[in-house]
C-alpha cells in the first residue's frame, strides 16, 4: 500500500487575521478552523495535511523549498505575496510540485493592482472566490492527483 | 423537501472540439463525456444540471438570461468569449445567479490576451487549470451554496 | 408630397431583459414599451419606425446592411456591442445613413471598459445618460434631418 | 403653480466664434442665435434660460456655482474645456443639479485628445454631433425632468 | 491519382457588401464575382473551392471546425473579425490545416484598431492590400503546398 | 527683532464652496474660517498670513509671483488645478519660496486622476488627508522654517 | 480621566541608517533622536509612544497588527516599502486606525518608481518632505483625532 | 503701396518674470525689453508689432481671437499652456493665421511634461531653445510670408 | 508595344545568409537562388527584374530613390529594417511607385518588436509566411498592375 | 581680425530628393539649392559653410565626429534619423558644438512617429515648419553666437 | 602594506537550491561550491570575501548596511529581488560601495519581468549569463579597484 | 595540439571618439589601446583577437556574419545600435557563436531609451559599467568557452 501523500498548506500575510477583523465581509472563520478543516479533510482524502502561516515573504519561500522531497503537492493562499512576490515564484518553479492557489475572495473583483498573480505563472490551477471552500476543493484536486483512485 | 435546484453548465465556442483535437493536449475527453459527467456529479449532489454549448455570442447570451427564474446557479467556461465579450459579462450581471468561471487550462499561463477575463468581473468564482475536474469542483461549489447541508 | 421617411431602431444585447431585471437601477420600463414609444412618437414626428433586438453581433449587422436603400436612418443603442464590435461599425460606415447612438446610462460614468465606442466613430450623433427619452430625441434629431419642417 | 425652474446654458472657450469663421465646417448660426434659440425653446418648455460665454476656465467655474439655489439645471457645452479641466468637473460635482453636457460636433470623431471629457464623468447626460440642435434636446430632456409634465 | 484537395474560402462579415457600396474604394466587383473567380482559378490549380460567408462570428468557427478532416486548406478574409476574435483564432488552431488570411486593403494604412491581427498569429500566411487578386494568390500559394507540382 | 515673515495662504478652484455644499464629506467649516484660523494660529506662530482664493488659474498665478520678495513663504491648495496646472508649477518655481502644499482630503484614495500633482514636483512639503488641521500643520512647518525657534 | 492613548511610530528599511550616512543630504538626526523626540512630544500631547524599526517587511505587518486592540494610532514612514508592498496596505487596513504615512523627504521629486505609495491607499493623512518636523506634525495630528481637546 | 502687415507677440503664464528670476538660467533681459526689441525689428521688416502678456488662458484665446481679421500673424511662445491648453489650440486654428510658436528653451531637454505641444499641432513652425532671438527669427519668417521682399 | 516594364528586387539586412544558416528553419534556398527564380519568373510574366541585396540602411534607400522613374515597381524584403527604418518608408513614399513588401515568415508569430512595420504603411501590398513563393505570389501582384493582360 | 568660423550643414537621408518629387508638397528648390543659399547667406553671416547629405546614418555620423575641432557651429536636418538614431544623438553629444537642428516641415503636425527627436535632446535649438528659410534662420543663430557682432 | 580589502558576497532567494534542482538548467555547481570559489579566488586577487545567502530581502538589506565601514566592495546575485526590491536599492546606494550585480543566466532571454533590475541602478557593473564564472569575473572587477595592481 | 580560437573584437559607433572627448567621463584610453590590450590580453588566454570599429550598422551586420564559420566567439559593443538595431540581432542570431555584449558605462544608470538592448535577448552575457576592464573579462569569459582549461 501507498504511503500518504503530504500536502503543505501555506497562508500568507494578514491570513492570520482572519475571523478577527472584518467578520461581515470574511466571514467569522479563524485561520486556525481553516486549517482544522484543511488537515481533517486531508484526512478524509487520504493526504497528510501540514499547515503554515507567516507574514514574511522569506519564510514562505524557505517551506516551499523544503517542501520539495517532501511533500506531494501544496496549497497555498499567498495573500498579497500573489502579486508582488516573484521570489515566491521563483521557489514554486523549483520545487516542481503540482500546486494549486487559493485565493478567499475573487481578486478580479478587486482593486487593479491584484490582477495580476506571479504565482498563477507557475501554480498547476487556481482557485478564487469560493471562501474557505476554496481551501478543500483545492485539496480534491491535489487528492486526484495524488491518489489517482479518490473519489470527489 | 425543497425541489431539486437547477443548474445550467455552458461551454463556448470550440470547446466542442474537445477530445477530437490535439488530444496530447488536451486529453481524450470530449464534451459529450464532461456534460454526462456533469449530469451524474449533479444528481450525486442533488443538482439537476442541464449542458448546452454554442460558438454563438448571442446564444450564450441568450441561455443566461433564460436562467433567470428558472435555475438556482450557473457552471460556464466561456472559452474565447471569456476574453472578448463584455455582452456575456451584461448577462450574467443582469441574471444574478450564482456563477462559477471554469477554464480548463490555467490561462495565466498562456498568450497574453488570455489573462484578461470580463466574465471573472462578475461571477461568483473561478476555477482554472483543473481539466475536467473543475467542472465538478464548481457544482461542489455551487451544491454548498444551494444545497447548503452538501457534503464535499 | 414625400414619403414618411423609414427609421430603423437597433437594440443590441440584454436590451431584451429592460424593466424585467433590477428595476431600480433601469426603471421598469420594458423593452417592448420603449419600442412602441418609439414608433408613436415616429408617428408624430412623420417617420415610420420599424425595432428590432438581437444578441447576436452578427443579425445587428445584417439588419444594418438591409436599412441600406430601405430606411432613411438609424437609431442604435448597440449595449455591450458599443465597446467591441467593429463589425458593426464597419456595416454602419458602409450603408451611410444618418445614424443616432443612444445609452440610457451615461457609459463615461461607469466601467473603464464601456469608455470606448467603436459606433461612436462613425455615429451622426451620440447620445447617452437621459434613459428612455434618449430613444425619443434620437428620434427628434432624424426627424428634423428627414424631415426638415419637423418642429422639436 | 409652480415657479417657472431656472436652467443655465453655459459655453465655454471659441464657441464666441461661432458662425464667423470656417462657415463651412460649424455652419453660419452664431452663438448670439443659438442663445436667442435656446430663450425662445425654453420658453416654449416653461424653463427661464439664462446664457454666459466665457474662455475663461475660472469663469465658468464661477457661474456653475452661482447655480447653486438658484437653477434648476445646466446645459454646458465646455468647448476646449470638456477635455482638460477637473476645475469645471469638481463645480459641476458640488452643485449636484441635472446637467447635460453638449458638443456640436461628434467628438470622438475627432483628435483622440478630445475624446476623453472630465464633463462626462459628473454629467447627467452627454449629447454629441447634433450641432445646434443639441442645445435644443438637451432643454428638452431639462424640461422633462424640470417640469415633468413637459410633452417632447 | 491523388484526389483533388478541398479549399474552403470563407469570408466575414460585411464582405457580402461588396461591389454594392462604395465602389470608388471597394471596386465594382461583388462578392459573387469572387467567389466564382476563386472556384474558377481553384479549378485551373486542382483545387475544389466552396465558399462561406457570414457576419456571424460563430458561424464562422462553425465553418473552420468543419474544415477538419473534411478540406486540404484555408483561405479567410475574417473581415472585421479579424482584430476581434479570439473565437476565430482558436478554431483555426483547432483545426491545424494550411491557412492563407486575406485582406482587399492594406490593414496597416487604416485605423489603427485594424493592426492588430488575431488570426495572423495562427496563419500560415498573410496577403493584405491586393484587392481581388488577394484570393487567388492565397489560392496558389495553398496549391503549391498541396499539390506541389502545380506551377504558379 | 526680526520682521514678521509673511506668509501666504492661497485657495484654488472651488474651495470657496466649503461648507456650503456636502458637509458630511467636507465638514461644515467654511473657507471664511479656514482663513480666519490661519491668520491667529498665524499670529501666534509669529507670522502674518493672509488669504487668497480664486477660481482663476492665472490668478493664482498672478499672487504667487506677487509673493517673490514681499512673503517669506507659501501654503497652497490649488484644488483641481493640483492636477493640469504646470503655469503654477512655474511661478512656485520661479519664486523659490519655502512652500507647503495642503490638501482636505487624501487624494491618493480618490480618482486615478487626483494622483498626480505638479504643485508637488515643487513644492517643500506636502500634506494630505487631515482636513483643516492640514493648512495649521502647514504653518506650523513655514514656522520652523521662518523663525526657527518657533516651538510646535 | 481616559487612559493615554497609545500610538505606534514604525520605521521601515534603511531608517536605521539615518543620521549615519550622507549627513548632507539627511542630515545629521539619528533615528535613536527621532524617535526620543516622538516619545516626548508625545507625552507633551498626551500619547504614549512606542518605537519600532525594521527591515522586514513581515515584521512591520505583524506590528500593524498587533497594534489593533492596543493602540489608537499609527505614524508609519515605510521606506521603500511605500512604493511596493500590499502586505503594508492590507495590514493597516485591517487594523482601520487612524494612520499618518510619513515621508521626510518629498517623494514626488525623487525617482519615478517611489511616486506610487500603497500605503497612501489607506492612510488617514500622508506628511512628506517636511524632515524629522513630519513625526512631529503627525503625532499631532493623531493627538487631534485621539484627545480632540489637545491644542496644536 | 500696401499696408504694413500688423503682428500680434503673445507671452503666456510667468514670462512676465524673465529677466527677474534666475537670470543665470533666464539671463537678464527682462520681458519688457524683449518686447521693444520685437518692436524694432519689426518695424525695420515692415511689420507693425503689438505684445500682450498674460497669466490667463482666457485673455490669451480672447487676444488670439482679436487677431482675426485684425492682424497679419501671430508669434507666440504660450508658456506653461504650451503643455496643457487645448482652448489656445483651437483659438489658433480658428483664425487661421500664419502662427510662429517661440520657446526660449529647448523643450526637449526639459521634464517630459513639456514635450508635448498642443499649441505645434497648429503652428506654421516652431523656434525653440535660441532664447530671446527666437523671437526675432519669428518675426523674420513671418515677415517673409507677409512682405514677401523681405530680405532676410 | 510597350516597352518591358523593369522591376527592382530589394533584400535587406541578413537576407545574404539564406540557405547558409538554420537550414531546418529557413530551408536550403540561398538568396541567389531566389533571385535567379525572380528573374526567371518576372522573364514569364513581362518583366526585367533587377535584384539586390545590402545590410546598409542607406544603400537601400539609394536603390529605392534610384527606382523612381527607371522602374515600374518595386519587391522589397526590408528583413530587418521593416521594423526600424522610417528612412525606408520615406523613400518609398517620395517613388511613389507599386510596391509589394515580402517576408518569408510570418512575422506576426514572432517577437513582438517584429510586429510593426514602417514600410506596410506605404506599401501597396503585404505578402509574409509564404516562403520563397512571396517573391513570386508578388511579381505576380506587380505583374497584374504594370501589364494587366497578365493572366495569374 | 578673427578668422571666419567654419558651420556644417548636414542633411539626412531622401533630402537629395528635394524638389525633384512632390513639388506640390515639398516645393521646387532642390538640396543643390538650399546648399547654395546655405553658403552664399553664410558668406554674408561671416560663416564658411560646407554641406553634406547622406542615405548613410553612419555617415552623418563620422562627418558629426569629423566636425570636432574643425567646425565652429553645426546645422543638422537629419531627416527620417531624427526620430532613429541614438548613434547620431551620441555623435552631437561628443562634439559638443552649437547645433541647430532644421526640419523643413512641422513634425508636430505629420505622423506620431514624428514626434519623437533623438536630435532635439541634444541640439542648441530646433527650428521646425519654416521650409528651406529654416536652414537660413538657422545659420543666423549660430552667426550670433560665433560672431557675436552679426546683425540679423 | 595595505590590509586585504574585504569583500561580501550576497545570494538573495532561491540561490540556496542551486545544484539541487534542475541541474540541465542551471548546472550541479551548488551554493556552497560558488562560495567555496570566491572565497579562494579571492585569496589569489588579495579579497577577504565573506559569503551569505537569504530568502529574507530585509536579512539582505541588513547585510548590506552592515558592510558600510568593514568592507570594501560587494558582489550581489540579488535572485528574484533584483526585479521588485526598492528597499536594497536604498540600502546600497546608502553604504556606497563599489558593487557589482551578478546573475547565472541572462535575465533579458527570460520573461519581461525580469527586464527590470533596481539594483543596476545603484550598481557600478552589471554581470549576466555568465554562469558561476560571473561570480569568479565580479572578483576580478573588485580586485582591480580595491587592489589597483592585481592581474587580471 | 588544438588551433588557437579567434576572436571578433567589434565596436559600434562614436566609439573611435574615445579618449579624444571628455576624458573626465569616459577616461583617456583611446580605442586603439583598447584594441590593443584586447590582442594582448587574447594572446596570454590562447585566443586570436582581431578588432573592428565602424559608425555603419550594415558594416557591423557584414563583420558578424563573417565571423561564421572562421572565429569562436565575438565581443560586442555596439554603442548606440545597441538599443536600435535589429538588423544586428538578427546578424548575431544567424552565426550563433558565444557573444559577450560590453558596455563601457552602466546602461541601466542612463538616458531611459538606454535600458532596452536588443544584442542582450541574443547575446551569451552581459558585461557593463565596468570601462575597459569590460572588455578583457569578456575575453575571460570567450576563453573559458573556447578553451576550457584557462585559468581566469
Amino acid at each position: 500500500m501507498a504511503a500518504t501523500p503530504k500536502v503543505l498548506v501555506l497562508n500568507g500575510p494578514n491570513l492570520n487575521m482572519l475571523g478577527l477583523r472584518e467578520p461581515a465581509v470574511y466571514g467569522r472563520t479563524t485561520l486556525k478552523e481553516i486549517e482544522e478543516a484543511c488537515v481533517a479533510d486531508g484526512k478524509r482524502l487520504g493526504l497528510a495535511v501540514t499547515c503554515h502561516q507567516s507574514n514574511h515573504e522569506g519564510e514562505l519561500v524557505t517551506w516551499i523549498q523544503q517542501a520539495r522531497g517532501t511533500a506531494g503537492g501544496i496549497v497555498i493562499n499567498p495573500g498579497a505575496y500573489t502579486h508582488t512576490s516573484i521570489a515566491i515564484h521563483d521557489a514554486l518553479a523549483a520545487v516542481e510540485l503540482p500546486t494549486i492557489e487559493v485565493h478567499l475572495s475573487n481578486i478580479h473583483k478587486r482593486e487593479s493592482f491584484r490582477h495580476l498573480s506571479y504565482v498563477s505563472k507557475v501554480a498547476t490551477g487556481v482557485i478564487a472566490g469560493l471562501g474557505v471552500q476554496g481551501y478543500l476543493l483545492a485539496l480534491l484536486a491535489l487528492a486526484e492527483r495524488l491518489n489517482p483512485t479518490t473519489e470527489a
